[in-house]
């Protein structure tokens, strides 16, 4: 394998889990990974010398978000995405598809593009799968996603709709798409809970010859053995040399089953987001620090981990912040969660590397079991 | 000089201003310096570890917040304030005299103390100088601080009636001051703009005999030559083998004017306040991040600046975090104000060590002078 841009290096599988190493021009990405989300180009409450410190490697920015404000223009301008948030690292965009079906107000979808009004000040703006990956250009990430519809999961005939128009959105969007050796172009697999729907998305994108594939419109309502036939369903359909992203997940559980299945990459706004609500992640389940139980609780969150919060401050403190309605509270549990998943991915690396991931899941899954 | 906790140790004079190293449990405090304050406990969006990054020393908190909120029994059960907020380094507490007048709904003043509503929930506390030392005693600060009544500055009567109830507030608290080898109880010059009272006040502190000496009362609305003047007359009245600590002051041309009349120590919350506003302290003024010209400014707030956020981070960044109400906008403008009083400090330091203090203040303050 080379070692250029965009490579997918394998190292080790193990099952159907795979350990590799994908390549960009700001490093590599060991995989499986864990992606920090900075929807507005900052991961909330967490400086980016605190994200090195924490080991995160690939990091998400929001088309959409960075569209309306501050404009891709401006973020170009100003030397790209990387300088304007301050950080050297890959970063990955999404397409802004599904922000503008979960976020705006939809004006007019046709086949040429969607016409949808800003959640910031109601101002009209289209995108189409040109403006889309121009836009991305524009933000510089190192991965790029295909504008595509999002459908929900439970509707076979929207999905089938959905699906062929995504399809040939997908094929525009490879036209757009004109600076190969900076930004890689990834497909997103659509079709709900629908196999022969999922089936018939990822086929297709296949014969594109994408440099990776993600998984999309899952972890928006499906059930979890929905979720899990379904990445069964498509993994084996997607070439071994690209990596596969599974759009979206950030809870223990599912990145590991997801894992298990063949998936390499997830991102997820729920570490940040939970954290900023004073709940913290831990293996044994989710630990609200609001609660009064914790008052006079000495403990860390978790006296076995080793992030900077739980080697310094106890349950006490963290509920004194939140109660205080403090920003320190965001951002040491921000601290915590993001540490916990990001080691949850190099837990999983080193255990498929070591043969032994079977036995890593199962103990992890059933620790969580175990206190649910 | 002794190195025992609580000497005073001097290092150098240059006029009127004074280089020296306070010795405290905690470690020596470098003389002069700013103290960042840490109200609830923490220094508002500023992690204890960038603290220490930032060349912090000493640290504050607020005895009547912290009193309220968690209560200072449970500060103390959690370890005492050190441990409680993970701060290993010397901290000060006030002694809730200033914020019971300016933040509470006060129910009634006597001789014997005060009786007053909480800002949180209203319920009805009492303060008197002993209970307020019993308070600092659990949080367990290096540096605690007599009980005192504050008065407009400008009122001759109720500063004359309010000095003399301090004067023997002070007495009570140096009684109920149990621990003299943990913590040094300061006493607090009070007496508003009038020469005659500061004299009056502070002398009589002066007999009581405290390891250090606070100015009170300035920096509420008298004119900058009302303070400077009462600088002036209280601190040769102070012995010079004491800190001097002129309470909450924090502007630039204040902090040198007081360094120049002979004060050793300043805090303030300015400089995290006027972040979570969007506004950066610089030599030359101050600087509205939340204003449309720094949109395309791909310059950092001053480029002279050798703090992370001036290293990492252009104008048109910190605007749009500003603009999209984003934490990390926060924590990046808390930096840069902290560290460019801290930085303050070190090079006032350096300059009365060398002796071309006089210099150093005209250039500063020459340059503050030309941006108003």
């Amino acid at each position: 394998m080379s070692s250029l841009p965009f490579s997918y290096q394998p190292e080790a599988t193990d099952g159907a889990a795979r350990a590799g190493i994908f390549h960009t021009p700001h490093g590599p990405i060991p995989m499986p990974i864990f992606a920090p989300v900075g929807t507005q180009a900052t991961v909330k409450a967490v400086t980016p010398r605190d994200l090195t410190d924490l080991g995160a490697s690939l990091i998400l920015a929001n088309t959409y978000h960075l569209y309306l404000r501050p404009g891709d223009d401006i973020v170009r301008e100003m030397g790209g995405l990387h300088h304007f948030m301050g950080w050297d690292g890959p970063i990955l965009t999404d397409s802004g598809g599904f922000q503008v079906w979960s976020l705006s107000a939809i004006n007019k979808i046709d086949d040429d593009g969607v016409t949808f009004r800003s959640h910031i000040d109601g101002s009209l703006h289209r995108l189409t799968p040109e403006r889309a990956i121009g836009i991305q250009q524009n933000l510089g990430a190192d991965i790029i996603m295909c504008f595509d519809e999002c459908a929900s999961p439970l509707d076979r005939d929207y999905n089938q709709k959905a699906l062929e128009r995504t399809h040939r959105w997908a094929e525009r969007c490879r036209e757009a798409w004109s600076n190969r050796d900076r930004q890689a172009l990834f497909g997103i697999v659509q079709g709900g809970i629908f196999d022969d729907l999922r089936q018939q998305s990822a086929r297709g994108l296949v014969d594109l010859d994408f440099p990776g594939y993600a998984i999309g419109g899952l972890s928006v309502g499906e059930s979890k053995p929905d979720m899990y036939r379904i990445i069964e369903t498509v993994t084996p359909l997607l070439p071994t040399d690209r990596p596969r992203y599974l759009m979206g997940v950030g809870a223990i559980d599912d990145i590991i089953q997801g894992v298990s299945r063949g998936i390499d990459m997830f991102d997820c706004v729920l570490p940040t987001r939970l954290a900023r609500h004073g709940a913290a992640m831990t293996w044994q389940g989710r630990l609200n620090l609001n609660n009064a139980v914790h008052t006079r609780d000495n403990r860390p969150i978790d006296a076995g981990c080793e992030c900077y919060t739980c080697q310094h401050f106890s349950r006490a403190y963290l509920r004194h912040l939140f109660k205080s309605k403090e920003i320190l509270g965001a951002i040491l549990l921000s601290l915590h969660n993001l540490f916990v998943l990001i080691r949850l991915a190099t837990e999983m690396r080193s255990a498929i590397i070591e043969h032994r991931f079977a036995d890593y899941a199962a103990e992890r899954l059933a620790q969580i079991e175990t206190n649910q």
